[in-house]
């Protein structure tokens, strides 16, 4: 850990989605270049196999409230409960520490 | 957020491995059913695509910090950064909210 770090915040959202999902990729696409235009956005990462999980950071947790209550966001999330998920979890993250491996190629 | 919700902790553990991963899943299922024995751990979600991310839920940071010292996870560790991982990264989150959606199926 760096003396010099500063937390910021990540959202996990952990989801599993019904069988039918026509739709989801266009709005996935969609919410996902929002949320990189959005105040606070820091990163985004996501993968999915039976559950599948994105993670996005941002740097206060102002900035996820306000992207919360963004109103294609609100859209996005009604038609996730109505027509894609069949659970999700979000839990709310304070990144207290943080160390990366990069592998030296030969 | 319920009023008497207990704070508890995140490892974000996202990876990009390399072409040749011998060995990675059998050392993957051997380190999950270990961290499930650990003292605080409380669950694991993982998917990976183009990156994999794990997350688990640990009751304490002291719990995080003795599963990161337990002998073969840490052998674990070693063989990871040898022989499976091109890049990761660590994440210690403080998990101070969370919200569950489950559908009722009619």
């Amino acid at each position: 850990m760096k003396q010099t770090f500063k937390p910021y915040y990540a959202v996990i959202f952990t989801s599993t989605q019904n069988e039918n999902i026509e739709g989801y990729s266009e709005m996935a696409n969609k919410i996902e270049h929002l949320a990189k235009q959005q105040k606070g956005f820091l990163e985004m990462d996501s993968a999915r196999n039976e559950v599948g999980i994105t993670v996005s950071y941002w740097e206060t947790i102002e900035d996820i409230k306000l992207w919360k209550q963004q109103s294609e966001h609100l859209e996005a999330q009604q038609k996730g409960r109505v027509d894609w998920y069949s659970w999700y979890n979000v839990r709310i993250c304070k990144v207290e520490r943080e160390y990366e491996f990069l592998k030296n190629e030969l």
